[in-house]
Order: structure tokens, then C-alpha cells, then sequence
């Protein structure tokens, strides 16, 4: 009961990994774990994993408090992430302007084992547990992990399947590489995309299944089943070979030229500043946030959870302002679909900028600006007509440390309006991005959650 | 008289950057700048380019001042560079330290601009003057500038051929990646490598020649003529089609994967501190130094110039300890000349760490170190027998900002006696650098530096 959702074309002898995964796309429904049974268990999942969440005074956080001296409020023992002060300089375009961040030195691990069933590789998906996400439980990676989950910070907490991702590794590296969190939030934030080939048998584990790619590309359809994070690492998996025929609108050297560009044109520079003195921002007793209330507040909350070793704690969120979007606008010129991302200046990137989707904003944080100076191509994405939206759903930041943070995600095709656009937008094949996504730091995490998206039409 | 040192294998009419780039190395000597006249008029730039560098107190300093509640060093218009503090944080390995840094927020240009003549790809080098070199001159990159030098800080200094390098340019880009800087002294630096080819006329210029790639390669083995950024940009020239036939030691991924694996194990954080205080470091009249002795000193200088615009000036430099060694061990595997890279976490780097050379130190500084704690293979390459030895030669660091810098560089032909060697070191083909060099970070300015001398062995 391995059912294609087309003909199989690839040989069935085909043992790399391009066109292993290119057969595991084309499988939609696995006896590994059935699609009718997926849905059964994964509302038992949702209906054992709830949070109780309270916001709370942040004198009334255990273990975190503020500094006295700068302000920034930090964990005691030095883990976690703490919230400081950030002060952006640049050009008089960009302009200059502070903001709480979040500062966390490790390096955490986005990690999917895969294992074949039956010939077919099966990605092993977490149903992960959050108290900022509505409705809690996300399809997440195996392991989402830093370092102080896994080396015991955590009082002993032990991470599902951490040692396919840690030296030695027995498994064949399918994906290793290093990509930006949120950097309007983050500073220099990087999680480590993994994905790792075991041959070997795998425990089971009541919250974690085995999917196909189809089944997984079916499931991004769906409002808030599948993380950002997830979709991050499914779309960093290697592609098959260049299928744009060398058609494409723009040499690749021309795409990544765009990049340097904007980073020596601005002159970004990154200060970290107390916190208690970040310009326009103030700081109540249970929420750190601006007057006007835009970009985001940092809470303070209590969580209660019935299903996790340690079942109570408190921790700050940063909560975004309600209403996100994220656009992608696709063309086919010569007959190859192309996307077009926009090089964007972010305030904690580590490297100034990176491609995001066409359009990537909270509309109501530009409500009083004048039309012009609002984000290119939101009108015009807020105004398609509905028999070019290709793809429409919603979806959760990362529930860790984001509340109630979801994002409208939409594939809109354009007509042939579009062929010349703004400076600091750039058409690009898919085949392109496959070929960046083998790098660090060129797509941001809404773009590469839009690259999984986009396979998921196929 | 295009001279070829080798029987022509590429077909006449091979007409892409690739093959042009390799029919360019084929040609070592050009009626464009002969060989024999070449001499002549390198010799003549040196003796009209002299500096006249004293070494001052930091109170006679012009427009540089130290801040009063930081102890930083740095220029009034808050441009060039600046002097700070640096604390680096890592785990028990690795260790912590403060010490000095430079920090420059912009991102520099070396652009090398190139021309066909008689159908032969020929490259425009600068007789570059700069006060730390010894004997002054360095055969450097067409434009070697920042911002503040092409947009006027530098009060009305014109960069030639500045306007082949800047929007709205009109060649075409064969190069264009950001790269780092030395990141052992500098805080996040990048200069932004760019290679662009014009098909129009180029006035001609005195301190400006147009040389082969052969003809740089051969000058690339006598002593202090090119520049490291010179050497630095033509590594990053495209190469032709994979000429390791797929048998690499390693696969790519698995390079790379090297490269996450120590950026996420070591948890280096970086904190930029006041320059006063700076621990192991202190501040006399006219040096900032340990009192070791090692590292480096920052000093002052009074510069007095007869061929520059600005004939006077003074300015920090950088003055390292004596004696720098970089060493690329290279051997066969299966017919495939690999070279040794080695996984280098360094104080300024962007993203902790990249691949440096085998070797890279400055032997002194590990005087007192136990043996195992000196850098390894660093007695293994300084008692290496002479044949085995196939490039030697000095060379320069940057002269704007470093004072008396020379690297000795050699590469070395090793055994079978090393196919096994430590974590953190890895053999890779020159072919797969040429695609790490494609992207930003993955090599140091010593790694890169070594490419070009890689090149010039062929």
C-alpha cells in the first residue's frame, strides 16, 4: 500500500539521494502510518499535549530577571536566550532605530532522520509540544534542540533520537548546514538544518511518525499542522538536477551579486545596548512593547503542561503584533516558474541581508505611513483575485519563545505584468534556490519555509 | 608575441569566462606589458613611491583620539577604522580572551577590472602604495577602496577606474562574492572580491599595467611583488569543469558539514569591550601591547608621501609579531592533488570560524606552550626536507593598516604519511575550493591567498 500519486518514472534501482526523495514525494499515503490513521493520532497528540499559559508580572518569572544594570532580562544560569537592547545604524535610507532582541549564542539543531520503508524514505516527524502556539502541537523536526536541551541545563531532560545528530554519527549526512532564525527578532541567530539517513531500526516513540515527503507536502495544505521549522529543513533536502535548462531569467552569479550589493550599500552596523535604554520602547510591569503598540511586546508566562517531564515553569515570549504575512509572487518566463524574492535588510542578520519572499510584513505596523513607503507588492498581493492564489495557509513561528505568532502564507501567480521590478528584487528558478539553500545565510526562514511550500505544488 | 607556455589545448573560439580564464594562464608574457619591460617599470614605481613611516606617540596623533570613557582609538569623523576592545567567550577548549580588534563597518572593494587584447584575457594591476609595506609597492587589485575613499572622506581623492566597480556599471561580472577579512585583527570585516570585464577602451594610467594570468602567476613566486589581496581575488576566478573526475577524498557536504560541526560545538560569542580595559593588554605612550610581547602591538605613525594627493598624514597601524608562517600541505589521492585545510576559529570571524591553511601561526607566540599545544603540523612543515618543498616566497599583508606584515608562505608535498589526520582537518580538492569560493566564508584571507599559489604551480 505505497500509492503513487503519479506514475513513477525514476527507475526503481534509483539509490541516490535526489531520486530517493523525488520517489518519496511522489507517495502520498504510506502503511507506515496511514493517512486516515495520521489525523486520528494526531488530535490524540493535540488532545494530551495542551498548555496552560498565564501571563504573568515579569517579577513573577523563577530563575529570570532583569539586570540591574542594563536592563536586559536575562536567565540565571547564563542559558537559554536573553532579551537585550539593539541599536541599527545605517544609511539614510535604511535610517536607524533600536529594539528589544533575543541574543542566544548556541547553535541549536533543526534535525529530520529519514529511514526507508519498503524501498520509500519516511522523515520521522516530531509532534512537538509549545506553549506559545495555538492549538500547541506542531509536526516539527526529530530533534529541535540546543545545546543546553541535550547536555542537561534542562535538569535531565533527554532528547528522542539526539544521537543521530551528534558525533559519531552512524547515519549518512543528507543535509548539514547552518541557516538564520528570524533576525527581526533574533541577533545572529543560526539553527543547524540536519537531515540524517539511519539503515538501522528505530525506536518507537508515541510522539513521533514516520512520513512520506508526499504525505508531508500534502499536510503543508493544512492551517498549523506542520512548524516553519519543519518546512525549513524539508526544504533545504537536495534537488534533483538543474530543471530550469539553463533558462533561467538571471545567471546565479548575478542573483547572489544582488546580495553583495545591498550589504556594502547600506553600511549596517549591529550595537548591543542596555535594554532598559532602547529608544521608543518602555517597559510596563508584564510587557516590554512600544506605545503604538507595533512590531511586537515581550510577556512574561506561566506554563502548565500535563505531558512534559518537567511540568511547570516560567519563561518571557515575544509576541508579534497580530496579522502577519508572507507573499510569494511566481511567473513562468520561458516556460520555467520563477519566484521573486526581495534582498532584505534585517535587524539581527548576521550578515546584513538576506532573500526573503516577495512580501514579508505585519501591514498594520505600516498603517500610518504614506503608500510609497509601505512594503512593495502588499497592495498589490492584497488585491489578487482568488483564481491566482495557489497556495493559502497559515502558519506558526516557533512556539518556544514566540506567543500566538502565525503568519498567512501565500503562493499568488502573476500575469505578465511583472517582467521588470524594483531594485532589490530578483525573479529566480527554484533549480537557483535548491542550488543557495546548499549555503548558508542566503534565504531567511520565511523564505525557505516558502521553498517547501512551493514543492508541495508540484 | 602572445607567448604560451604550453601547447594550446582549448579551442580558439572557447568563449566563456572558464576557458578564457585558463587560455589567459596559458600566457606568460604579453606584448601588453612585456616581461622585460615589466621589471623596468615595477622597479621605477617603487623608487618614485617611498613613504616616509615615523613612529610617534598616540598624542601626536592627527584627527585620532582615544575616547575618553572607552579607551577606544579612533578616527573624528568616525570613518576608517577604530581601535576597541574584543572579548571572545568559548567553551573550555577553546578558552577566553580579550585583546585588541579593528573594527570597520564597511564593506571594502577589491575589483580587479579585466580586458581582452589580441584576444587574451588580461588583467589590470595597480602599483599600490602603502605605508606599512616594506619596500612599499605591492602589485595589488585595480581598486582597493571603501566607501569613505570613493565617496570623498578621504576630501576629494579620486579611486580610478572606481566607476568599473559601482552601480551603474557596464562590464560584465566574472566575480562577486564578499569575503573575509583577517579575522585574527579584524572585528566582522569583508571586502567585497569583484572581477568585471569591459569591452571598452581604458585610459591608461602609470601606476596601472595590464598583465596575463600567466604573468601573474609567475610573479606570484618571487618575493613581496603581489599583494595578498591580489592573490586573495584571482582565487576566486571561476574554474573550469570539475577536474577531480569525482574522486575527492570527501564529499563536499561532508566539507562543509566539517565547518557546522565546529561553529556549533564551540559557542564562541564575541563582545566588543572598552579598548582600556582590555585584559593582558596595556596602553604606553606610543604602543598598545601585551607585555609578552606576543600577538601584536597597535602603534602610531606619521606618514610623509611624495606621489600621493595627501602628502601627510598620520594614523594607527597594526604592527604583528615577527615571523609569520603559513603552510598548505598537499598530496595525491588516487592521482588528485588534495590540499590540507584546517577548521580555524578566530577571534573576529563573521560565523566563528573558517578554513585557514594547514598552518597558520606565528611560531614565537607559542614559545612557552607545551608541545601538544602548539599548532599542529607546525613542526612536521618546519622541518620538512627542501624537495619536498614546492612553493616558497613572502609575502605582504595589507600595508594601509599593517605595519611591516610579512607571511612566509610554503607549500609542501607530503607523503603517504598522512591520510589519517586530526578532527578539524580535512583534504579537499582544488576543485571543490573553487566551489566553496563561489560563496562567502568558507575560506580565510591565508586560505585564499594559498589558491592563487596553488594556481601558479600548474
Amino acid at each position: 500500500m505505497l500509492i503513487s500519486s503519479t506514475e513513477s518514472t525514476a527507475p526503481a534501482t534509483a539509490s541516490g539521494p535526489h531520486g530517493r526523495i523525488a520517489a518519496s514525494a511522489r507517495v502520498v499515503d504510506s502503511p507506515v502510518m496511514p493517512n486516515d490513521r495520521f489525523d486520528a493520532w494526531f488530535a490524540a497528540r493535540r488532545r494530551r499535549g495542551v498548555f496552560q499559559v498565564t501571563r504573568i508580572p515579569f517579577a513573577q518569572l523563577s530563575n529570570w530577571s532583569f539586570d540591574p544594570r542594563t536592563g536586559s532580562l536575562a536567565h540565571d544560569s547564563g542559558r537559554f536566550f536573553s532579551v537585550e537592547g539593539l541599536r541599527v545604524e545605517a544609511d539614510e535610507q535604511i535610517g536607524s532605530w533600536e529594539q528589544p532582541i533575543l541574543v542566544q549564542r548556541e547553535i541549536g539543531i533543526l534535525g529530520i532522520l529519514v529511514r526507508e520503508f519498503d524501498g520509500v524514505l519516511h522523515f520521522l516527524m516530531q509532534a512537538k509540544l509549545e506553549p506559545g502556539n495555538t492549538g500547541a502541537v506542531r509536526l516539527s523536526p526529530t530533534v529541535q534542540a540546543t545545546r543546553s536541551n541535550y547536555t542537561g541545563v534542562h535538569r535531565g531532560r533527554t532528547i528522542p533520537y539526539i544521537e543521530h545528530f551528534v558525533p559519531p554519527r552512524t547515519g549518512r549526512l543528507l543535509v548539514d548546514s547552518l541557516q538564520s532564525e528570524r533576525s527581526a527578532w533574533f541577533l545572529r541567530k543560526r539553527n543547524r538544518h540536519m537531515v540524517v539517513e539511519t539503515k538501522g531500526g528505530v525506536p518507537e516513540h508515541e510522539d513521533f511518525c514516520w512520513l512520506t515527503l508526499g504525505q508531508l507536502r500534502a499536510l503543508m495544505h493544512r492551517d498549523n499542522i506542520l512548524s516553519m521549522e519543519a518546512c525549513s529543513v524539508l526544504a533545504c533536502l537536495p534537488g534533483g538536477p538543474a530543471d530550469d535548462g539553463g533558462r533561467a531569467l538571471h545567471e546565479l552569479g548575478e542573483v547572489t551579486s544582488l546580495l553583495c550589493e545591498i550589504k556594502a550599500r547600506y553600511e549596517v552596523a549591529q550595537h548591543r545596548i542596555p535594554l532598559a535604554r532602547t529608544a521608543s520602547w518602555r517597559r510596563l510591569d508584564d510587557e516590554i512593547s512600544r506605545p503604538d503598540g507595533k512590531f511586537f511586546k515581550v510577556i512574561a508566562a506561566e506554563v502548565h503542561a500535563e505531558s512534559r517531564e518537567i511540568l511547570h515553569w516560567s519563561q518571557p515570549l515575544l509576541a508579534p503584533a497580530p496579522g502577519g504575512h508572507a507573499v510569494l509572487l511566481t511567473r513562468r518566463f520561458h516556460g520555467v516558474r520563477h519566484v521573486l524574492l526581495h534582498a532584505r535588510v534585517e535587524a539581527g542578520a548576521l550578515d546584513v541581508a538576506e532573500f526573503g519572499p516577495t512580501v514579508q510584513c505585519t501591514p498594520d505596523n505600516y498603517r500610518d505611513l504614506p503608500a510609497e513607503r509601505r512594503p512593495r507588492f502588499l497592495e498589490y498581493a492584497l488585491s489578487a483575485p482568488v483564481e491566482r492564489v495557489l497556495y493559502d495557509a497559515v502558519l506558526s513561528e516557533e512556539g518556544a519563545r514566540f506567543h500566538h505568532a502565525e503568519v498567512r502564507y501565500r503562493i499568488i501567480e502573476v500575469g505578465d505584468e511583472l517582467a521588470e521590478v524594483p531594485d532589490e528584487f530578483v525573479w529566480v528558478t527554484a533549480d537557483q534556490i535548491g542550488r543557495l539553500l546548499r549555503n548558508s545565510y542566503y534565504l531567511n526562514m520565511q523564505a525557505r519555509t516558502f521553498v517547501a511550500l512551493l514543492h508541495s505544488l508540484d
